[in-house]
């Protein structure tokens, strides 16, 4: 059955700029564009189904490539703790921090993780989101990793959002393996990626580069097992320290290195030439009143494709929306509003692997797309806050929001 | 008609924190609150409407004590072309800045005003709004400060909302007085706050006291007659510099001196001394990329109470989100939760002389609250945007946000 959209603008996102359709028309067919480009152009579809989207202004669906958003619990204590002075230290002596979080996780059924994640997921979606990464990395053991993944399958099934699912077992030390972060990495390796992988659950595979949490050395361990399976890798690199975890990524064709504010241009040249797409995170770096700035201008100028994403998770970004992390990448990290939606769409899907089908209006990609009530699509980064009016069509058909509640 | 609100834990901000009840009740009688404490203490009401919140965290309703939501046009345009690295000279040289809202509201009809208004202030609504201030200050002539405020009282006679109106006449010099500040004051004071006042359009009197706008002496001279009228003054006051505007505000015994980045602490005593209410806008903090911090914990040492609100405004601060200048109240400037929640209520409250009827949960007191499904309200600051589910309870009804759309 065949779908008109029409009394619209539309941002399409090509060649990751607005390439601005002024009184555009879509016509959608099933879960795809079959046709977009001026009204007065239209194809003549006698058997179609017309929808006046009201001189709304059309965007790609946003993707927000970087959510942590299944998880027990949250730190809302934690922060409320460290603003009346408790120290960090105090905290994680107490059990604090992420090691708060894999217990909370680990300690949840499936069931109970679902329905937190679905309830965050919801946020998401009303906000515009119809695709969305979910990393695992608090169960930090085979069965606590599969749970959280298996959760992030069912909600990709159960909502109307295409979810890409990220093992993240190397995101941090487990308990049971303190002062053995080798022994770790070949549990990862050896057996819990190839055993996660072989149950489907994983679209591409994670790791957190950094002083804190795992060297080069053992990233690549987990890259190699992650080539031999087929999957595709993404990292956590250059957030607080300089390991050129990114150029490692680049080395392995990453479909993106994540955080970046410590890039040096060896890296960026390396990910400019491997196509890896840097995803930036506003909300960790509003969250922790970091200061150092990820090189965008350098990203810019060797051409690498920017994502901007929610980093969705309870202890550095309990961040909500994905609208809400465009305005801090335009006033944090002064990109462009037209930047920052690329970074949401045509790029977020890049660094999803998704870009043959998503993230930009054209014809034969999946139909999924939001009508905002805004003058111009600048708007979407220019509010600060607040749900701006929408429809949300997903996979060709109008979302129903109040359903979903 | 009596309602009982139970199944829930009320934060009532009595005193300036917390002081939480758990296992509440709330009896509501008409617009009031009767009756709040411990459900094990309930009177008798047989007659009573029973409300079930689920075990939901009960606040007071959210108090926005400054803001600008009337306004024609947005500058969502010239955000983008700052970005693109435009200079703002070049910009204002086209008309741009303050000077493009003033063109547009003057054009704007009161009912176009009042619609997007209207919008706008649905925003706050649905994020746990429930009292508003609204200040004129784009008409910058008498016919259209006068449309402003009619807007204001006509956005609380027609939504679930309480709306204070505030003249802010001396909010910048018109074109048709460049160069003539004081002919413009004198047309101020003479003339334009006496109507306005006259015609009950007036709940007090705001000026903005900076280089870029009013001198110490000209602020004075408007609200010597604020005084002549009976009516409370406010002030915009040192947030690009210090010119003690905020000690002039204290003098004239005003509800609140806002903004504060270059406060001194002469004028923090000076405050202390007179109950001036100390109103931070982190939105404008934020949009402005501003390094210079309000002195919170002089504030806080002298006992001077700090209101939080979101300036929402076309140029510093399109803020739609009250909840969001909680988040940043914490994180830009170090407030704990509990303060911020208390200057979203309590405090914002004084900010408005509405300190005896509303801003705090207790017998007799307006009965505006909002009931949030969340675990403990340490989240209201945590969660960084979004939507966070609650029902919100205006003069003692449930508001239904849907029909309201
Ligand atoms: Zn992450
Ligand atoms: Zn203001």
């Amino acid at each position: 059955m065949r779908q008109v959209w029409r009394n619209c603008h539309a941002a399409t996102m090509a060649r990751g700029g607005y390439s601005v359709i002024q009184h555009a028309a879509i016509v959608t067919r099933g879960i795809r564009i079959e046709w977009i480009g001026p009204d007065s152009a239209r194809p003549n579809t006698p058997d179609a189904q017309v929808h006046d989207l009201g001189g709304a202004w059309v965007t790609p669906g946003l993707i927000d490539c970087h959510t942590h958003l299944v998880f027990g619990g949250n730190r809302s204590q934690e922060f409320e703790q460290r603003l009346q002075g408790v120290d960090y230290a105090d905290i994680a002596a107490k059990g604090g921090g992420i090691a708060s979080t894999v217990r909370a996780t680990r300690a949840a059924s499936e069931d109970a993780l679902y329905v937190s994640a679905r309830r965050r997921a919801l946020h998401l979606l009303r906000d515009g989101v119809t695709t969305l990464e979910v990393k695992s990395g608090y169960g930090l053991d085979l069965p606590n990793e599969r749970k959280m993944l298996r959760v992030a399958r069912r909600l990709g099934q159960t909502l109307p959002l295409t979810v890409s699912a990220t093992c993240l077992a190397a995101h941090a030390l487990p308990p049971e393996f303190a002062g053995r972060a080798d022994d770790y990495i070949d549990e990862v390796a050896r057996r819990m990626l190839p055993v996660l992988a072989a149950e489907g659950l994983v679209d591409a595979v994670d790791a957190f580069c950094e002083h804190l949490a795992f060297s080069p050395e053992q990233v690549e361990r987990v890259f190699k097992v992650a080539v031999q399976l087929g999957l595709p890798v993404k990292l956590h690199a250059e957030q607080l320290s300089s390991l050129h975890g990114a150029s490692l990524a680049a080395r392995y064709g990453a479909w993106s290195a994540d955080h970046l504010e410590y890039l040096t241009e060896r890296d960026v040249l390396a990910m400019a030439l491997a196509g890896t797409v840097a995803v930036l995170l506003p909300g960790a770096f509003y969250a922790l009143r970091e200061t150092q700035l990820p090189p965008v201008g350098l990203l810019r100028h060797h051409g690498v494709p920017i994502a901007i994403a929610s980093d969705l998770n309870p202890g550095t970004s309990p961040a909500l929306s994905l609208r809400l992390m465009l305005s801090m990448a335009c006033t944090l990290f002064r990109m462009t509003p037209e930047e920052a939606l690329a970074g949401a769409t045509v790029h977020a899907a890049r660094a999803l692997g998704l870009q043959a089908t998503h993230g930009v209006l054209a014809a034969d990609m999946v139909a999924d797309f939001v009508a905002w009530d805004v003058e111009h699509p600048a708007e979407l980064a220019y509010w600060i806050g607040g749900d701006l009016p929408k429809r949300v069509i997903r996979h060709g058909a109008l979302v129903d929001m109040e359903g979903l509640a």
